[in-house]
C-alpha cells in the first residue's frame, strides 16, 4: 500500500474506502493502471471492510477473490470501495467496486467478489 | 513487471513462467508477499501464456481471474506457472499456479483461474 | 428451468428475476436447496438479463461465473435477481443475489459474478 | 445428485470422479447439458473430494466455486474428475475438471476452482 501509494480514505463498519493517484510507473503497456494494482486496492479495501467487523484481537487473510476488469483502468484517480455482504464468525463475504475518476467522470473499472477469514492473535 | 522486478524465466507455446525475487517493500504486514502481487505475476503469466497462442497483431487483456491465496506467501524467490487450458479464437482460458521457493524447498502458495480476450490491433 | 419448476418472474432492460417453488428433490442431504440448484437460477437469471440487451438474432452463452454461497438455503421460494453491470458488444458482467424466501422473510442465500457472451445466430 | 442419476464412480483421499449419463431433461436449448448440471456434479465432486480427507464426525460444505464453461457440454456421459490441493484445517481448496464422452473421446468441457468448509458435527 505504501510503495503504491494508496490511502484508506473512509473507514465505516462493513464499508472501507480506498483511494490511489495514478502513477506511470504503476501503468501497463497502453498507459492504463495495471490489474494487478487494481487488485491490490480491491483486495486492500474488502481486508479493511471484513476486518471492521470483526472482534478485538483478530486478524484478516484474504481467502480468496474474483476479479471482473469491465473497462481501461484510466483516471486521475482510482477509488476502491468495498462493502460486507455477509459477516461470519469465520468467513466474511464483501464486494468491492473499482473506480477510475477524472474530475468529474467516474467510471466503473472493475468490481471484486472476495472471502476473508477471521483469526484470533 | 518492471516497478517489483518481475522476470520472465520460460516461454513456451502456452506455457510461461515469471519469476519474482523477494523484496520487504512488496510484503504485508506479516512479512509476506502481498496478495496483490501474487496476484500480478499469476496475472501477468497468465495473459503472456495467452498470448504465445495468439496470431500475430493480436493484444491480450484479461477479462476477469480468481486467485485463492492457500499459504502464506514466503520465500526467497516465486514463481508463476502459467498454461492455457482452452485457447479460443477470441478468449482463453488459463491456469496458474504459484510457487514460494526456499532453497530446495517449493511450496505452492496461490493457485489461479482466469480468462484472457484476444484483441486484433 | 421446466425440470426443477423455475418461472421468469421479471424482465426488464438489464434486470432479471427467477423465482423457484422448494421442492424436497432438489434438496441436498439437509433439507436445503442444492447448490447446484442455486447456481442454476442464478446462472439462468444472468443469461436472461444480459441477453435483455443484446441486439436481436444474438445467442448468449455463460463464459464463468463464481458463487458465494453466504447461507443455508432454506426458503418455501427461491428468487435470483440479476443485475446486468456492464453491457459490451462481446461481454457482460452480470451480478445475480439469491434469496430464500419465508412468509415475510427473504434472506440472502448466495451471490453471483459471471460474463456472459454475446454470440450471433 | 439422485434427481440427475449422478453416480460416484471412483473415490481416492483427495481425489474423486462422479459420472452422469445424458438425459434430454438435463439440456438446454441447444440440446447441450445445462450449465447449472455441469456446475452440480463438478460441485459434489469438490466436496465429496475435500470430504475425503476431513476427520471422522465432520461435515462439508461449498463456501463459493467458480466455473469456466470451456465448450458445449455434449456427450453420451459426463465424467466430474476432482482433486484437493491444498487440505486445510477448516478449508480445503479443490479443482475439479468435467469432461464429456463420446465412445473413444474425451473432452474437456469445463473446470472448477473451489472453496470447500469443514464443520464438526
Amino acid at each position: 500500500m505504501n510503495l503504491i501509494g494508496a490511502e484508506l480514505a473512509r473507514v465505516e463498519p462493513g464499508l472501507v474506502e480506498i483511494t490511489l493517484p495514478y502513477r506511470a510507473d504503476l501503468a501497463q503497456q497502453h498507459g492504463y493502471l495495471h490489474a494487478g494494482i487494481v487488485t491490490t486496492i480491491a483486495d486492500s479495501a474488502c481486508g479493511y471492510a471484513a476486518y471492521s467487523l470483526m472482534p478485538p484481537n483478530s486478524e484478516v487473510l484474504s481467502v480468496e477473490f474474483k476479479v471482473n476488469l469491465l473497462r481501461p483502468a484510466k483516471g486521475e484517480t482510482f477509488s476502491a470501495v468495498a462493502e460486507v455482504i455477509k459477516a461470519g464468525k469465520t468467513l466474511s463475504v464483501v464486494r468491492a467496486d473499482v473506480f477510475g475518476i477524472d474530475g468529474e467522470q467516474r467510471e466503473l473499472v472493475a468490481t471484486m467478489l472476495g472471502t476473508m477469514i477471521c483469526l484470533s492473535r
